[in-house]
């Protein structure tokens, strides 16, 4: 056996599948071995008592990207990445996000730029189309394709993103055709807009009419047409931040029935509520995102479906807006809700509330722990066995986690470019202390030791569907296999 | 590092979530390093271009069984496991079935002595209780528990076996007590009953016929009414051999639902129908089992449950009764269906079946073969990690196969003590080359090198409901909370 | 136009499907003449103001019944039939009940001799079959069904009355012979005993634990397996006193898929709830009966479900127990809710409740109100049209009601044998004021006019299948057909 | 009893709920007597051996309506209602169809101009809202509200005539104030435009590529959403023309989950198939229509949801475009799918294909024929009890059928401008003979005697939604709530 560039010794190793203790070796940014007992190795780092987890992969996140109405989230992807690293990340795939009349290069070049100097950590880009002209669909998709962004993003919603669904299925049938996922924003435009008019209209302009004006029937409606629209042209389609019960039944049954449909869902709809957006004076801006967050029961069904397989992602949907005039208070400090910007940051602690109140508390193993917050984002797009997991050949991509550790979330605590966290003052137990990219040490007791831009750009792979389907799924209906003979 | 007793190299490594080249380092009969590369071992086996996988885990089978008539399955300890290792099993679950009268302690004793003087594999029993009495519920039941037979069967049918719902309703309460997993063989009794009379009645007696008197119908009855009794007390519930889509859809609703219930399919299911009982002559009785062998449409139907994650297990259900008459012919050479000996042989090719037709046809991954051929049963019979994977620490039970291997499957190329097998002529590729248990190795090139009575009893933990339901489901209904309250 | 013998003047006419202002003229116990302006009648009712409504068929009461501890009803069929008159109904057909050991022929001769020497009203008998023997099934039902008795009723709970799935099939199988409808009261016996046992093990021994021992689990499993015995062999089945919402989305999930399954509800499950049974001191014992009461959101499922048209009947399962020594306090004052006669009387008050809380409050219009309490009875149990509507030739089977009539309901004003009514104090309005049957008014204005016996026995026609489903259900999977071929 | 105009003598008379013999008065053009024997007029029929049945409302055709493309239907008010009178039916709601940028004003000027020389049946209008501006929202629906139109329509498809989600939901909101009924043409506009292009694109023009582009899939999806965006606002809603069980499934559940959703089919979708598409030469054109024909399954699917009362309506969409250069053959002799007029003819043989096919058959009773052709229409629209029933005080509209008259079909044979008929040659039993418009001999004897013209505009109803839902939904969520009182 080769020398090691580093072992890490002693700590127990948690894999998508299994837990064990473990040796780790490390050479040249790879893990090469795992073992009862290493040496030889230049460093060492005690993991006695410690977790071994494959680093995080946080999937769904808005990172120096402009929002439909131009205002810059506050994390560039300095902050972004080095708040991600501190929150047990080692890979990150924000929005690389078309505005109408951009081309697909134009926005690639971009996000590439924003990217390659400051990520700490690897990184890949979901192209969010939100103009599929005929060049578009024909260049733009199959050259990001060619580049290694094999997943896309749509959104229902937005009057600044919003797709039709007609542009949708070009999208989708594209995506199919280069073996791409097509990511979906699903709420009912027409529902929020007609309750919003109403609203305000009658002058209910206070954050909790966000969450009247977005309801889950809403999300249910977007969800069911873009199924349907997906399973129309046999794509596979990924329901991004589903919020309900409706929601989530709606995928659990189209997986059943043989659909390559996927579901993920966020902290915010797990630990947080509708009630949050009532808080005293302009607090409740703070708690204004789409979807919104709904109740306690809500909560419950959610964890159900995670427990029951519905979801096989847990992303943060990371969206930072700060809480003065650069961010939610940009209307004022006083703003109808309809003039908030969407959203909440969350990149650092989606890792360690799930720990805490789903490994602590029995709700999961941390095995789904490693899936949720990892493996599964690495396999559905495209970066597995290379991140998500650690095993012979794999980076170095590691989160090695004190499971005793209790801190209390502040704002100040955090390593992002943000004023406020929506988890102030919780208290949760486990926390990554060291956090390793391909081998390197980024962060340790609470230290940075990433240079800037070290993070490297991620080829993904297509999307494979093996698994998840058969390869001529049997309830196909003759129009669907008239289009997919069309398609060939 | 230390050095080895054995390593496995060159091989591709696979376990239920990861795939990836490496070394396997194995001393003391446990995995002690995976690495890029190994040495230093006493003996060296080449697995370039071959898969080391984790050694199948046999949760379903009937061996040195008396069935409720008194007949003998054709295997024993021996060669049933002999068999099962020529297959790439390194573990087996068969039965110790309680007859009525019987104590538990005397049942065990049984089986005890069957197994350890003559199994080649490790193993363990699953207890099939059928005359639940007080001494059986309060102290058979416990013990056997400590003893570690942490699983316990039941029927709904047959005669001699089948419990009545307030019988089961007592052994799920004491498994849920205990923290033990209770499975059962769920038709209905009465339906399956009243029909066979009016068949044979009207001289409907060819095979045939059996499937005809166990309608899919039967099945899902009985499972719907066991997970209401399950989930009426809040004890998990392993639904065996499910075989209808009408019975996986129930499966998949009850988890999705918070319930602790959990679903086991067969190759008979996914590759033989009804059809084979109408075979030329006799030969239609080789194809006799419950549930009965259904169509085409059901085969794809448990594929795609397969691919939704409602089945946790894959089982051959082997029940190895000879094609003469000492099995299936021992009411003579033309009997009716109702005195033809349940079940067929499969333990040899559970494993290569689900590679062939899932791996190889772009149905499953890898991953979910090993999943589903090893992983799950370790996890659900509280095996795991010691069996079930291959990470550090593990017991060196490991299958070496050679996915390009092609073989035409023939009754005189098992090693179990049948003369048929209903897969006759079945060409398949992907096999088990070499098989390793704790590290020794038992099966290599089609030859056995196991001492009989090698094998090791496995006492069991617990069943860990961890991951599948929340430690207080929320749906409970007040009764049930109340039933739940009066069980502490 | 010939004469009448008697002219309904000026009411408001109400079908189950239509409302309209007419005279009605009756001649020979018929109706011979609707016409907006009638004349030239012995006699002339005034029904200005009026409705006039198809006197109530009573399709769910136990009268003169011994139960199958022996207690006897406090109900004759003589102050049975009173009390039903006052309640706007002409038409009972309460139970006649095999206890097991005895002919058909005996028990049809024993109910006939109590109905015809004591009924006022006109009465059939649902025959209560307990134990199908072969004699039973060949020549006893066989016989009843002759002689017009073409509705069974099996119990799957009460060790005494209880059939087992496989008699159940049988029962099932003649009914579909013969052309009759088969009711149940479906509650899973083992659920109920189970817990029944754990609860008095430990002293709960009070009313409420009534309700806890009898979960809407048990009657939901009970329902599910009845349902999957009837369609097994195509026969009808009619679910009574549904009591929950898991039931009740069985019976229309069956009827959707093709089946010929029924539901009933009654008051008790629309206007009362388990609360009812913890009040002050032995009260709760008076609000003891099987499906048990359940809660305010179950009333609003059954309202739904009873708007959707899951529901033909809403009967009032009317089983009088006194609260005295001869009834509720026959095992003393104070005694465990298992040795409480189970049942409450409702016979008068049935159709008054739904008039009040369905048709007054807008959730039903007053066509529904009248097939809910005579039309589908009378469709459903072979009697239309001579009984159950207001048409030319049917029976002058009329109840007249003053729907402004408003009365606080009291135990002294209700005409039965009981010294309780459970509804005590409600206040309703819209009564029956007058009541004819076959063109005799035999209540009007709170007084009786009815001779004892002059009520005739009911010769009732085959259940008829036309509209309900198709005659080759295409669902028929092959092993129904099978079956149902055999059965020929 | 006052003499009478007309008598119907010794006919069987069947309503909605009651089949009887009976001799029908008339007087003045009402129903003024039903009775075993009426004299006295100065006319009397002969109805001996036929039925007596409620005249057909046919509530869903396009007569003397330009369509979307300025062509315009073959039938005026003239044929329209002449054919329909020959079918047995004596009221007529056909379309009134606002093309965008006209006032409703006009569009209702026009139709009643159209109508009212013209028909020869009492008639009203659906009104078709393709462009919900303020003025129409505001003024020009409360206006034709108040005019008596009480039921609007709207598309999902067709690009001039499609609203968007927000305006159908200003649409369904302003109809719930005012108590209209909305109607919806589901299909999935984005879905059939997008493989419409992809089939033209590559060749594909011939008739079965019309059902092609228009898969069940796209049915299914928009009435999810139109039941999402009416139950939003908690307004009822009409699905017309349900051809899929997908369909007809979304239907049934929405009204069992307390939503007032209601459905309608049509003859070609339980008659026809989509292989008649494929038909001969240009033959196929003859069977454009959408939603388009399936397959015999579906049939059968709607059948069975017919039977469960998913249904309340069965319509016509009579649609007449002729097979020659004013119609189907519009764009040249073999038009590619896409250019070919949508619809059939069929307002004459509704009411005896359900006839034949339905009561005949043994499928539905002459009740529900009633119901299904008649009643349940009068009911919805506004015209109950005046129109829809045989009952005193109704108009007397009335249909004689001969219930053994056997005839084979022949477009010569029909009274439609149409140069074909879709089932041409199909051999019914049952039809109407003499049919009677409040009280006038329309039609007897195959000869028309109904002056052009006679026909009255049918001043309609609101809907009312008692029997279908309670005042206040249980299941009403906080946001449809919140909305439900801003609509205040």
């Amino acid at each position: 056996m080769d020398a090691f560039d580093l072992i890490i010794q002693g700590g127990t190793v948690a894999t998508a599948s299994d837990t064990f203790r473990a040796d780790v070796g490390i050479r040249n940014g790879k893990i090469t071995a795992l073992a009862d007992n290493l040496s030889g190795a230049t460093r060492t780092i005690d993991a006695t008592g410690k977790l071994v987890l494959p680093g995080g992969i946080e999937s769904h996140a808005h990172i120096e990207q402009e929002s439909a109405t131009g205002a810059m989230t506050s994390d560039d992807y300095y902050t972004g990445s080095v708040s991600a690293a501190f929150g047990g990340n080692t890979s990150i795939i924000p929005f690389a996000a078309q505005h109408r009349g951009q081309s697909i290069d134009d926005v690639l070049d971009l996000y590439h730029s924003r990217a390659s100097s400051k990520s700490v950590l690897d990184y890949s880009f979901h192209l969010i189309v939100s103009d599929p002209t005929q060049e578009v669909l024909t260049k733009g998709l199959p050259k990001a394709f060619e580049g290694g962004i094999t997943s896309f993003k749509v959104f229902m919603t937005y009057d600044k993103m919003i797709v039709s669904d007609e542009q949708m299925l070009d999208i989708l049938v594209t995506a199919r055709e280069h073996g791409a996922l097509t990511m979906v924003h699903a709420e009912n435009n027409a529902m929020i807009k007609w309750m919003v008019k109403r609203l305000i209209d009658r002058g209910y302009t206070k954050p909790p009419y966000h969450a009247v004006s977005h309801p889950a029937a809403a999300e249910a409606e977007a969800i069911s047409r873009g199924i349907a629209l997906a399973s129309y042209v046999d794509a596979p389609l990924l329901i991004v931040h589903v919020s309900s019960e409706a929601g989530a039944n709606l995928v659990a049954d189209a997986r059943r029935a043989g659909k390559k449909i996927f579901g993920e869902t966020c902290p915010q709809y797990l630990f947080l509520e509708a009630d949050d957006l009532d808080r005293e004076g302009a607090e409740g801006l703070k708690y204004v995102c789409s979807p919104p967050l709904r109740n306690k029961q809500t909560q419950e069904d959610l964890w159900r479906h995670l427990q029951a397989g519905t979801f096989h992602l847990y992303s943060s949907d990371h969206a930072p807006y700060r809480f003065d005039e650069t961010g939610k208070l940009s209307n004022g400090p006083n703003p109808p809700f309809t003039q908030v910007a969407n959203g909440m940051p969350g990149i650092e602690l989606r890792a360690p509330l799930l720990f805490h109140h789903g490994v602590n508390k029995g709700r999961i193993t941390l095995n789904q722990f490693v899936a949720y917050t990892s493996t599964n984002a690495a396999r559905l797009f495209g970066m597995h066995p290379e991140k998500g997991t650690i095993a012979i050949g794999s980076d170095a991509d590691i989160a090695i986690w004190d499971p005793a550790l209790t801190r209390t979330i502040t704002a100040d605590g955090m390593h992002d470019n943000m004023d406020y966290t929506p988890f102030e003052g919780h208290s949760l137990t486990g926390w990554p202390v060291t956090v390793l990219s391909r081998g390197e040490i980024i962060v340790d007791q609470n230290k940075l030791y990433a240079e800037r831009g070290r993070g490297q750009f991620v080829h993904r792979r297509p999307f494979d569907p093996v698994g998840y389907s058969s390869p001529t799924p049997p309830e196909m209906n003759p129009a669907l296999n008239f289009g997919a003979r069309l398609l060939d």
